[in-house]
Order: C-alpha cells, then structure tokens, then sequence
C-alpha cells in the first residue's frame, strides 16, 4: 500500500550504476504528486493550422531541409517529416574544426580533449496537426513515428564516423521543449556519451557476475505497470525520478533499430498508454523521455549483454547542488508505490 | 573576443570523464546572457527579522536541534548556526532497515542492491539576518562559514560508517532552495557516489598517463577568471554549464577540510567576489555551488591525484532529454568567453 512512512533507504541502479535516495520524509503522498506547470500551453486551442508554426502542415517551407517524409510518397497528407534541425548543436560538416584542438595540438596542453562539433541533430514531427500529440495518435500512428527513428538511426549508422545515436522527446517548456508543436529529436555523435559507456560497463559486470542480462532478469515483482505481447513497463527498482518509468522488449536486444513493424505497433499500445496515464495520474505534466540504445559498434562479445530500453521521466521535481554533485538524486516517491499508483489508473476509452 | 560565430566543439573534461558540446549557434551573445527568474524574492525586504523564518535569529526554537554554532559561546549574537534539517533524506539512526534489503535477501533478487537510508542531512545557516547573502558578508565572514563546514565534515569523519561528505548552496527556487534565509547543507553518505567514484577513477588515469595531478595541471591560459594567494577561479575547459566557474586550491590538497583560518580568509574573499560577480553579469541568477571533496578514507597511493574544488552553477538553461540520456550537455557558452566577460566584470567596492 502507497504510504509516506517508508524508511528511507540507498539504492543501486545495477544497470546504470548509479546510486539512489529513496526518502518520502519530506514529501506528499505519492498519489498527491501532481505537476504545478502544465506541459500544453495551447491544448485548448481548437484551431488545428498555427500559422506561425513551422512544423504545421502548410508551413514546411519555413523548416530546414527535410531528410524524409512517411509516406515518402506523400504530399500534404504526410504523417511524419524527419527533417534538419534549424537551430543544430553540432554540424554536418565532416571537416568541422575545432579552433582549440589546433590550439592544443601547438601548446601540447594536458588533457585536454577537444574534438570538431561534428554529427547530426535531427527533428522528428510527430504530426501534421499542431493540437495532436504523440498520445492521442492510434497505436499504429504512434509506431509510425516509432518505425521514423529506426529508419533515420539505420541512415546514421551508415556514417563512419558516428559512435552513437540518442533518440529522445522533451514535452513542455520546463522539460526543455522550445516548440509546442509534438516532435522528438535525434542526435548522433562521434563518440560514446559517458552515461552509454558507463550503462555498458556497468552491463558487463552483471553479465560476468551471473551470465545473464541485468534487464533480461529485471525484476517485476511489485515494480510492473504494464505489459504488452514483447514488452513490459515498469517503475525501476533505484528510479531516480518520482514516476520514472522503463519500457523495456521482454527479449534481449541490444539495438533499438532491431524494432519490426509488429513490434512497432505493440510497443505504440504501450507507449501511448503509458503517457496516458502519467498524463491522467499527474496533470499533464512536461515530460522527457530518451531511448537507451547500445553504441552503433557493439562487438559480438557485448551483445550478450546490452539490452535497449525507453527512460520516461515526468518533470516533478527541481535538482539541486546535492544532485548536481553527487549524480545521486532524492527521490521521494518509491518505485513500488509509483508503479502500484500507475497500475491502477484507469485509462477512458475513446469510442 | 567573446563571439557566437565559434564552430561547435566536443570537449571531454579530464578530470570528470564527462564529454561536453560546446555550441554557440541556437544562442544569444555571450555577453547578453541573464537570468530570467531572479533568485532574491525578498531583496527588496527592508526589514531584517521575518517573523515565519526560522532560520532568524530569534526564531531558533522553531528549528530542528543545534548541532554547534559560531561562535560556541554566543547567545542571540551568533555568526553562524549548524543544526539537523528538520526534514532530512537520510535518518540518523545507524539501525535503519530497507524493508526491501530484508526481501532481498529473502527472495534473491539478483543486482538489488538496498541500505538502509542511514546518514546525515544537515543546514548552515550563514547568517542570523534574514536579508543578508553569502556574497554580503566580509571576507573573513565567509571565511567563518567556510570553516563551519570544515568543523561539521571533520564531526562526520568520526562516525564509522560515512564515506562521502557533500557540503553544497542552492541559492533561489528554481535552483532547489526551499527556503530564501541564506543557507546551505551538507549531507554524509555511507556509499561514495557515482560523480565522486567516476572522478577518482579519471584523475588516477590522468596520473598515471602524466605522474601529476590534472587539477594541479589545469590549464588557466585564457580560462582564467581571477586569483587569490591560494586559489584561482576559472571558467573550466570542457564547462558543462554556461558561465560554470570552479575555485581550485593553487596548493595540491585531496580533501576541503584541510583548509585553514588564513585560506579560509583568502577564499571566503574569492568565492565573496565571484558570487558578486555572477550576480552583476546575469541579472542575480539562482545558483548552485558544490565543494567536490575526496572521499574520506582516500589512501596514501590516492592522495597524490585527489584535488578539491568548488564548482558554482548559475542556473541558466533548461535540462532536456538528450542531456538526461546522454549526461552530455551542450552548451552555448564557451568558457573562453565567459572566462573573459567575468575577468572585466567591475564589482563596485562599498565604502
């Protein structure tokens, strides 16, 4: 039963190596947590055309070049546009140069590490529609932005120079959303960002200890929401977050792009109720979420052991100088209390 | 010259083993940036007592209990209080049990790791005068709540079990702090967390690549802000966060509670002037500061590659996803840039 009076205790994620505060000393009920800033600044707009939204249909000339559209043979009656990100943190261009890396190269300066700004920064538009999100699509709309990111992941692959590829969604202001309108964003990079090195290391060293995949034996007792036919959603064991949820596939995979349209579709069901009901449970709250894929070279040896997954965090709470420096953050919801809360909301359905 | 034209660059800072992308092109100018929600509700309070805070002089008795104060002896003339949070994340009683350690064990969960939450979750209020800021007080009085901190960190070595001390400033809402009375807190842990364990490891490397210590080694060629007798303060190579500073001992030194009355002095006046002037460029931004200490039972083959530091945080941007995912931030300000616009930031001195 959710309660506020659980001893407080120090989890480890196994998969993330991370350690954990879980403390509800300082806090509300969980079944209380609501968002104060709602994510939808327009959601009660009923004019679907925003004039002054690029990422409407009517308005593509306004938007960076497109890398494509489904269906690809589509005109104003598309369902997603990848395109270029306006605004990219990094370039496109291979012969990118980094002023301080020539800098450094003269002076012979220690440690310093500093390569040219290049990969790919990338939007996906989940919808021609502004006042549409990612949830009210069908489950088959959902896997079509789904089956978006495997196909533009599959075109990164196919660059050299690109080690590693985040898809992720930031939903309202306050989860970093510059745009109202529903989009994702995807960025490849030409090396392992540390929290993908560290999962990796950290994968390896439960694999060594038991021969098996730490998610593969995830633990669902008490901590499962939902499940799916190949996946389940879970509120995980050392959440970092109040109402952090994984989806993660029931069979091992390393890679998200390995994702089939059958697959797509199941896990659009699941995604979509999932933000449903964080939706519902927390009024509307901005949320991330970020799919954990493995680095694109995963050698032979590695993949018994790596194992994609989907991070959703909804936006509660603010991190301060405790979790700025220790990378251990308080959480004051339990995950057993999360998922209980989140097994049990019920979701109308739509005639 | 601070400019937004810079190619974008990915950095990896050596001492954290954490990879940055630095990258002007979404941003305004260097030199344009402010804070929008500024940190002070109550600056503009001409009266010195709040009759609701109970971090006033006064007011003690609404507090949780006193650990010290400074000076010992003081009545209703203390400088500086130490007393336990009244809602702490860790409770301090070794005996606390995880309910799930005992159903671990019970059941065999593999990769479940659970303490009990024992540790210590304290405050330092800095002042007994509710409108007066760290930055507000003379050198030596930042020194008198420097050395608070060392008194409190050397009370928290004794107790067995606690291997990490992080002392850490929330200052404004938006950067975590609950309550404007200027304070901060310190919390002991019986793990060492991720951040300092990754740090560890990454200056160990760096020594035994070079035989030397990478913060005594840290590059201040165009990254310097200012410098005192004993400390220098600059905009770190790889900074995470626009306009991040860290204050470095000159001096080899693994653990902050090594300082002394003099040094304390001498940083109480370069954190004093730094805080200063963060406050004039960015329009009196909330913040965060974090002393990243060693842990505590660093042994003699550590100490040689274990260095202290402060790294002060003015909160700025939004975190999103991709730097939730990742734990690699982009960031629109090149330290070279921010270095240069804090070096000519004139603090107007008061009579």
């Amino acid at each position: 039963m959710p309660t506020a009076n659980r001893n407080p205790e120090i989890r480890k994620d196994a998969v993330n190596n991370r350690w954990v505060i879980l403390s509800s000393a300082r806090s509300r009920r969980p079944s209380d947590f609501k968002s104060k800033s709602q994510s939808k600044t327009d959601s009660n707009s009923t004019s679907n055309a925003q004039p002054q939204c690029p990422f409407c249909a009517g308005n593509e000339h306004q938007c960076a070049p497109e890398i494509f559209r489904v269906p690809e043979d589509s005109t104003s009656d598309w369902k997603v546009r990848v395109i270029e990100n306006l605004y990219p943190a990094l370039s496109r261009q291979p012969e990118v140069k980094s002023d301080h890396e020539e800098y450094c190269q003269a002076n012979g300066t220690a440690g310093e590490v500093s390569l040219g700004g290049f990969g790919f920064h990338d939007v996906i538009i989940e919808s021609p529609v502004h006042s549409v999100h990612l949830p009210d699509l069908s489950p088959a709309g959902v896997a079509v932005v789904l089956l978006a990111y495997k196909k533009r992941i599959e075109q990164l692959c196919a660059v050299d120079s690109i080690s590693f590829v985040q898809v992720f969604k930031n939903h309202g202001a306050s989860a970093g959303a510059s745009m109202s309108h529903s989009h994702s964003q995807i960025l490849a990079l030409p090396v392992v960002p540390t929290t993908a090195s560290t999962r990796l290391d950290s994968m390896k060293e439960y694999h060594n200890q038991t021969g098996r995949c730490s998610l593969c034996d995830i633990h669902t007792d008490n901590f499962l929401i939902d499940e799916s036919t190949h996946f389940i959603s879970i509120a995980p064991f050392a959440s970092t977050f109040p109402f952090e949820i994984w989806i993660v596939p029931r069979h091992h995979s390393s890679h998200y792009h390995e994702l089939d349209e059958d697959k797509a579709i199941d896990l659009g069901g699941l995604l979509k109720l999932t933000l449903l009901k964080l939706s519902l449970q927390l009024n509307d709250p901005p949320y991330n979420f970020m799919i954990h894929t493995s680095p694109l070279q995963v050698t032979s040896s590695q993949s018994p052991y790596t194992h994609w997954y989907i991070q959703i965090v909804p936006q509660l709470s603010t991190i301060g100088g405790f979790e700025m420096g220790t990378g251990c953050y308080i959480n004051p919801v339990f995950p057993e209390d999360a998922a209980k809360i989140l097994r049990e909301v019920e979701v109308p359905k739509k005639e």
